[in-house]
């Protein structure tokens, strides 16, 4: 674990991986810096006032190496990524802005192909590229290409998701874990697995859409990317100062990422994900939420993992099938950089 | 004039300057992709339908360089381009998000104070920083650090600006022009004016909102950034297929700005600007629309610099207190890399 601080001289990549010293940087500069009634650090997106009823806003940065991997792009992951965070909201996604910056001497074959990959996947979520602007920098001075998109959602007079979890809820995750992180790190390595190790980026929001019936029984939605499952589950039950405890053994893995994580010494608990939501819901609501999933292509393997209760205060952990127990810590310092 | 175009193999740094190959990039790549009945390549906001009235929404990335210039920084940039270009459309800027990429190494103590830097600038426009995100990046990947800023205006029951230049109509400028390139050029190259050349990069709502007697009157509003005035005259009068005549000697310069643009051999035309707009509006409200821009501090200098023509279509031209007439050409090639 990383012992260095927002309070050492400069940022570092730690800065950047989701967990603590992420955490002391939004608790320590931003907040201080930004704070005011809308802006809430523990959320993924803001719901803000509009003229007839709230809006959800939300940004979200791209700068994933290598830029094409197996089951998607930077392009395809600035539109889920951005997509999804609206969905945690309880809205619907409708428009997405798209700011590149792109380095002297980025094939244009390249960008060609990313922004398909972009048009594709916001028709798939639903979605229109509304605004748009690109900045180019001389060779060396960014790493091929960044991409911002920034979203907004519309709730058509529902009411925003609260987003806390309460004692008694039922913890469902919509799908297979850890497969975006250990897709990336098969690819920047170079570790030829066979079949490839496929990232699950997608847009959640027509999966979501289907728990419409839910949603007053809906508590928190999130989609755990960087920091895995293991960062969402310990913001939740620090944010309400109750407890997770996850069933390991009902939590859906690929059998491909499953072995490749073994082989590897990764847990897929703290690797990224980029088309998986967690729901925190009333109990009563599970096992209609469940069928609701599985009739929809992305959320077949949706399982129940875990239940909220009181105590340990703020603590999540998990235990196996022949009943023992480890604690889930929230992620320390670096996974993976550069993983989206 | 450069004479590389998109056909070519890879991007160049003058596809990010605001000129022709800029367009090319925008026609020949991202509208084909991305076209939607919203995305309009040739406005700096877009107008999109919310529950209860439409939204403008607008992104933009900052990669100036330097970071820090008489004036402002990179921070108070990413917070002023965004509201001014929400402006252009007619609505009233509420909400930015907040997209920066760090380079690992970045000093701390500017990370705080470019983050002060936003909040000041935020304050003084009244917007919300209302979501956030945070990548960092190997030393090398980036350039210290990007900012991105997305943005949703309201329009409280107004209509928004059609974006179109008509025949008949006046040409305001609401101050002096090129402050923002010649003081970044100044900066960048170390050249020591004294005093320093200073940019006007300012949050221009406060300033526009004292023309909202006049709105209906307003037909085209257009800050300009790169490129200069010389980019958005030349985008008006081809879109509306009409005529833009400058009258040079009344177009406002600050002394300090205008001397050096006159040392360097600039033209402040084409010179960016940060805190300036154009207003296209009819004749009979350009009297009224000046003694209401000169009542504010940002606002002083407002002069009616040119009208709208029948002919030469899609052409600017400018004539001299002696009666000389020069054609202002679109800006071709690069005037000046990483301007904003």
């Amino acid at each position: 674990m990383s012992m260095i601080n927002v309070n050492d001289q400069t940022v570092i990549l730690e800065h950047g991986s989701g967990g603590k010293l992420y955490h002391q940087l939004i608790e320590q500069v931003f907040m201080p810096a930004f704070g005011n009634r809308y802006l809430d650090g523990t959320q993924d997106a803001a719901v803000c006032e509009g003229d007839g009823g709230p809006l959800a806003l939300t940004t979200d940065s791209f700068v994933v190496q290598p830029r094409f991997f197996c089951g998607g792009d930077i392009g395809r992951l600035a539109v889920c990524g951005t997509v999804n965070d609206i969905v945690t909201s309880g809205a619907e996604p409708k428009y997405l802005t798209l700011g590149m910056i792109l380095e002297h001497g980025l094939p244009l074959a390249q960008l060609r192909r990313i922004c398909e990959s972009i048009a594709t996947a916001a028709t798939e979520a639903g979605v229109y590229i509304v605004s748009g602007d690109t900045k180019v920098v001389e060779a060396g001075a960014c790493d091929g290409i960044f991409i911002n998109t920034a979203g907004c959602g519309l709730f058509g007079g529902r009411r925003p998701l609260a987003g806390k979890v309460q004692a008694g809820d039922s913890i469902i995750c919509t799908g297979s874990l850890g497969d975006h992180g250990l897709a990336l790190l098969a690819a920047r390595e170079e570790l030829g697995f066979d079949p490839p190790l496929t990232s699950d980026v997608a847009p959640l929001n027509g999966l979501i859409r289907r728990l419409e019936p839910l949603y007053d029984a809906i508590h928190a939605l999130r989609d755990p990317t960087r920091g895995g499952a293991a960062a969402t589950l310990n913001e939740w039950a620090e944010a309400a100062q109750l407890a997770i405890c996850l069933d390991e053994s009902s939590i859906p893995v690929r059998p491909q990422t499953g072995a490749a994580a073994q082989l590897l010494g990764m847990d897929l608990l703290y690797a990224a994900n980029e088309g998986k939501m967690l729901i925190a819901l009333a109990p009563e609501a599970a096992e209609q939420a469940l069928e609701l999933l599985h009739g929809h292509p992305l959320g077949r393997m949706a399982a129940l993992i875990g239940t909220v209760s009181e105590q340990p205060r703020g603590r999540v952990w998990a235990e196996n099938a022949y009943g023992g127990q480890r604690i889930i810590d929230p992620p320390a310092g670096l996974q993976l950089p550069r993983i989206c």
